[in-house]
């Protein structure tokens, strides 16, 4: 079998990695940017998510009309999005149409109009995604334990606040645009059907020439942790807890992956088990590993009624106090069936590998075909998930809950 | 190229569909049986989905937590849903799991154990899913319409109230179980790699002997229809529209989903670009074709501040207003590249294909290949849409607002 994967790097200083799918007809690429809401000036929250909604209202030789126009053409469903600590855009299609979608994207990023005319339209978008947040109270819980549980600026959320979308001006705009999108620590993952030679050269010609732009460091400051409650007449309360974890790039990742997996991942979880299906505490419950690109944390959602919220959580701290104590042979044998199986899938989605690879790409520095990924995954074993778990107790927790009355964060006898 | 579409009938009643995609390792079946909320008495609404949480907790020879454990060993996500008119289960896997998979299924179907020291437990899994509800305004602005937009009971959701969760015994659950699921109208559809002979004698060797039940048909009410505001001090006040359309099987379908797409599908749609990129109004606005067996509709969500909730509701009305006057060819020229786009995508994923192929036999008796809509999609024209679009005026819409305060629906000189 051909080698499928490719990596090079552009004069321009952009990464280009791909994934080779020849038996389907899409294509997917995905462009990320180390830049996100890390980079937002205090005063000015919520600036790089600003910029990304402008850079998609027309760019090079294209209308803010024929930008949308071309894409829907070409069969493009093209998403731009920010987070923390990264800006990507990303787009499936028909494989003949991917050097045109290219084009489009180099002068997205390249050459946008940022049209002065839409600013308030863009701003008032911009508005309404602050409000829609206010009405999503699990989404909400869990962006304010983030915040709490990271150093500042890294659990910040991209969307910003009414006050500082507010101020944000189109000299703004336009000098965040020119002084952060740029090809350093950036890369264009492809995946699906396409000719490598064809598209390096086009991706060359494209990108090649972008000009590099400096990225100072965010300036850090201390994690708040602790507990906070958010008061809300809702129906639920919500329940979010974080634990320190390992970043993705650590080689203990995926230790802590198992441990979570475990935990919390399909209805043999602990927690599943425990929590909803046993006690009927809940209908939502769930852990996951999160990371940002220095620092990892182990994080966990529920929402119940106010009623029996206490036990809930006094429920799940005590799971994660088990947890602690190790994992079993059988746990760890269904978690292996389980990852393989969601990985084969993953392998059949030229939108999923697309995104994979950058992902790869932004957080370990290089692309993992599947095959690495499931070497890992056989390679756990309950010694070394109990020895990572030993070494990493669950102490400590930052909570969040939002909901009619605050809770008692009981940490029992361990 | 052989025929990849395979189709049978099992001496049970139940029918078998499939569509082999050679080049996956995967496969996802999907068994879908036609009852849902419009069975539960008005007593006990909310019986299909605690049924249906029910079934999951142990069948033929395997308890509780094998049966979960077993599905997680094979490493398939078997899911669980009710709607308004159907239960379905579904789950995707490796190949070589399937046989296994579906023996499962057969036992959870037909051997459920239903265990009685478990009925509370999934009583309060279903409170908490009603709960949940609460918190999710969008969703439940949407419930509210279809309820007051189609007759009773076609507009009904699965989970039911409190009081009605409340009333239900083991006794009622057994009952269901034992008179609604059975194999007449109910279809299992599997896509991805199988070996045709072999799943089609292990499924009627499963499910050749499945009893048959009577259906009895619900007693239909009026519609409500109208406007309700229903009040909330929610940040956004929720706008949700319904129109009469056509319903899924009927040969008109396509030139309805045409004015729609028109109207809601991707940036450069009319609502998108009129009442969100134009105008700032909002963060999420779209239109959709709804429809039950018998009944279709158009409707319509926009989430947006309770300043501008007037004038977003008066772009909207409007936006319909001049859809009625027909649309143009670049407009559906866009639509089809992006349909056709979609068409090429779904047909690479062999759990949208299982999915999309019980839908068929569900809402069309028989299963449509990809190519089929492929063609569909290019029949459209201007003047089929145009005169369908004059065939079906939208005028007196269904109308649900959720927010603080009340709006006018104002139709125009229309």
């Amino acid at each position: 079998m051909p080698d499928v994967h490719f990596q090079t790097e552009l004069t321009s200083g952009l990464t280009l990695v791909a994934e080779s799918m020849d038996w389907v007809e899409s294509v997917a690429m995905s462009l990320l940017m180390p830049v996100g809401a890390i980079n937002d000036p205090e005063d000015h929250l919520g600036l790089a998510n600003f910029a990304c909604e402008m850079v998609q209202r027309g760019c090079g030789n294209r209308s803010s009309r024929q930008f949308v126009d071309d894409l829907e053409n070409l069969g493009v469903d093209l998403s731009g999005s920010v987070a923390n600590g990264h800006t990507s855009f990303s787009g499936a299609m028909v494989a003949e149409n991917l050097p045109t979608a290219l084009e489009i994207l180099a002068d997205l990023i390249q050459r946008p109009h940022l049209p002065e005319d839409q600013l308030e339209d863009a701003r008032q978008v911009c508005f309404h995604e602050i409000h829609s947040l206010e009405d999503d109270l699990p989404q909400k819980a869990m962006l304010n334990l983030r915040q709490r549980h990271y150093p500042a600026p890294y659990g910040r959320n991209a969307i910003g606040q009414m006050e500082t979308v507010s101020s944000i001006s189109h000299a703004d705009v336009q000098r965040y645009q020119a002084e952060h999108y740029g090809p350093k620590g950036a890369v264009l993952a492809i995946a699906g059907k396409f000719d490598w030679d064809e598209i390096r050269s086009k991706v060359e010609q494209l990108f090649g020439e972008w000009p590099e732009v400096g990225q100072p460091a965010p300036v850090e400051s201390p994690a708040v942790r602790g507990y906070e409650h958010v008061a809300s007449d809702s129906s639920q309360t919500h329940i979010c807890l974080a634990f320190d974890g390992v970043p993705y790039h650590d080689n203990e990742y995926i230790q802590a992956r198992g441990a979570v997996g475990v935990m919390s991942d399909g209805v043999s979880s602990r927690l599943f088990t425990e929590v909803r299906e046993k006690r009927g505490l809940c209908y939502t419950v769930g852990a996951h590993c999160h990371s940002t690109r220095t620092q990892g944390a182990i994080m966990c959602y529920a929402g119940t009624t106010s009623e029996r919220a206490q036990e809930t959580l006094d429920v799940i701290l005590d799971e994660f106090r088990k947890l602690g104590e190790g994992i079993h042979q059988d746990e760890l044998d269904r978690l292996k069936a389980r990852v393989k199986s969601g990985l084969i899938m993953q392998q059949e989605s030229s939108g999923a590998r697309s995104g994979a690879l950058a992902g790869d790409y932004f957080f370990y520095g290089r692309i993992r075909p599947v095959d690495e990924l499931r070497a890992l995954v056989d390679g756990l074993t309950c010694e070394t998930v109990n020895s990572f778990l030993r070494d990493h107790p669950f102490n400590q927790p930052t909570t969040v809950t939002l909901g009619p009355d605050p809770l008692e964060v009981r940490l029992g006898d361990s």
